[in-house]
């Protein structure tokens, strides 16, 4: 096996296992879609034309996936700037590499028009109530995740796990403060310009109002969770961990908000040696967010891998758009794309997968006119 | 490979591919729960120890499958005679060869506390009304089951597709009718004693409403299930022809009640070669219906295998009666046993899974007196 087998899969930070220790033949992704009122806060989040779209914009993803186009919305999601949604990769991805995937349903506010799985939980509230997520769908959550995982991991080689849940990163600093890991400034955005004050002030008023100090629930993830995370986490979680009970390996497909669930596994006690994360070059390559900092202040074990798709030579403005910091990555994009590029051996890189993206762009707009 | 690899596997009809052609070593069980209000027709199901809990048979069927135990009702389902789900076969069989499985519920009445794929559509309507299901729904449930089919199809050698749905044997009996296959004394019963008569005048009236000839329907299956159906048929139906449509195989786990599924996907066109039937010894065996003659009807092409678990010999009344025609079959029972012999390539066998049957019922005691 040549050691450019995946030239554009790069390894951003110091985990201590390479990809192919998760070499893949049947890997399976789940996108769970999911929601917290946090994302109501204007100015928090980009995913969405206006505030009133963002709500819809997890279901959108779901049924994108599936179909191509969206039912519950007439376009796409994009942001207010006209960039579409990182759903148009992951389809793209999942289609080259026939990858198979599901939805999982943890608590969005709108419900796709697709089969999905119910994990028949309420969407988040704003963490700056003071109650993130009711303590019963928490562990529900988690417990059906692991339900979910302990099947599927038998179904499959390879875990991928990505999420669509507007506000995720505001979130992932609430969670990660509960559990002791200083993620200001570090965690990432779906904006080109990260308003990391923002976040830090919502966050600030959320721990004022829950009175949970830096690190104090670092043994209680899942109550770290609600008073300060979202539904997403302890479902994302509690699918890990089911399939690592199982044997199987898990790639946490996202950016920054997966270092939360990573954070929750870690506190959890689980052994973290088959579980890596994946995104894209575009999160790991931003100046205002930090990845590799954050998963190697977690665990010093978990390898972080970018999928680069040299978006900066697309044609098309939206899609060269995510080089230059908008959207950046979500909906599992950078690590199906990883998932693609490993399971066809490297037969399908950085500029094939663009290729088809462009493809599903193009898709799009002629949908759009019909 | 032995002829006798596989002793408690029998073919019990003339098609014309062996159960090697169905070997797997990564099969996949979905089990669809569903209702029909004909169901609550008196003296027409055992699904459940008296009418007002008929009901909760298949959420009960389903949380038994992760749990063990169910939650929406105290103990597990029971016939008015005491006989025990035939659910409690599928767990031993899933269990000893470590078998995936999902729930997907479509259209019951009860939903269960587990995390289950959606098909958003409502329960089945008596058919005596005249319209059996929403045509809006046969579609959405062939849609949808065809979408998941699609994607699981990939994660699985095998597709074993199981249902839990109280009086499916009259609404089999009703499509049947409408797509010109004579049916009559020749469904079977989870009763020892078979209510043809009852079935047969039930199917009369709802003909006579529905104004439906004998075959009129044959190249139009939805429809047929539309006006004398149930909704467990489309959805078992699309998640078939999804897995076919994807190079898959199908092992359609049932009694007569999957000859609905089977003459359903005859009249879509779909190719047969890759899909087959499984059952329990005890529907094979039972005068009162005839499953083979059913499926011979429908198809020449299609096998069915019946797997002897031996029940006869248990010392536990309640599993003894399976072997004199008390429930017989259901939620995948025959089929799930199948194939569990079939992945352990016959190193599980009758024997092995009445043992594992006979554990199952003892912790169902046990639970009970907790």
């Amino acid at each position: 096996m040549s050691r450019n087998q995946y030239p554009d899969i790069r390894t951003i930070n110091q985990g201590n296992s390479s990809i192919t220790r998760f070499s893949t033949k049947s890997p399976l992704f789940i996108c769970v879609i999911s929601y917290t009122d946090t994302s109501a806060i204007p100015g928090i989040t980009a995913a969405g034309a206006n505030r009133d779209f963002v709500k819809y914009t997890p279901a959108a993803d779901a049924e994108f996936l599936y179909y191509g186009f969206c039912k519950c919305i007439d376009k796409v999601p994009i942001t207010p700037d006209g960039n579409p949604t990182p759903a148009i990769i992951t389809r793209g991805a999942l289609g080259l590499a026939d990858i198979p995937f599901l939805v999982v349903d943890a608590g969005s506010k709108i419900k796709p028009s697709i089969p999905y799985v119910s994990f028949g939980i309420d969407p988040g509230h704003n963490i700056e109530s003071g109650v993130a997520v009711e303590s019963i769908d928490v562990k529900k959550a988690f417990d059906y995740g692991r339900m979910l995982g302990r099947q599927l991991g038998k179904s499959c080689d390879l875990m991928v796990l990505g999420e669509s849940i507007p506000g995720g990163t505001t979130t992932t600093l609430g969670v990660l403060h509960a559990l002791g890991i200083d993620a200001k400034y570090k965690v990432s955005s779906s904006m080109q310009t990260n308003p990391h004050r923002l976040k830090n002030t919502i966050v600030k008023h959320s721990i004022q109002k829950s009175r949970i100090s830096f690190g104090e629930l670092r043994n209680n993830p899942l109550e770290a969770v609600a008073f300060l995370g979202d539904p997403m986490m302890p479902s994302v979680a509690g699918i890990s961990e089911g399939v690592l009970s199982v044997g199987g390996k898990v790639l946490l497909a996202g950016g920054t908000q997966m270092a939360a669930v990573l954070a929750i596994l870690k506190s959890l006690g689980l052994k973290m040696n088959e579980v890596c994360i994946g995104t894209t070059i575009y999160v790991a390559n931003d100046n205002s967010s930090n990845l590799a900092g954050l998963v190697s202040s977690i665990s010093t074990e978990v390898p972080a891998f970018a999928a680069d798709l040299h978006m900066e030579k697309s044609p098309i403005p939206g899609l060269e758009a995510f080089a230059r910091g908008f959207v950046k990555d979500g909906v599992g994009a950078g690590g199906t794309s990883i998932a693609a590029m490993l399971k066809s051996d490297g037969r399908i890189n950085g500029d094939i997968i663009l290729k088809a993206i462009e493809e599903e762009y193009e898709c799009v707009l002629h949908g759009k006119s019909r």
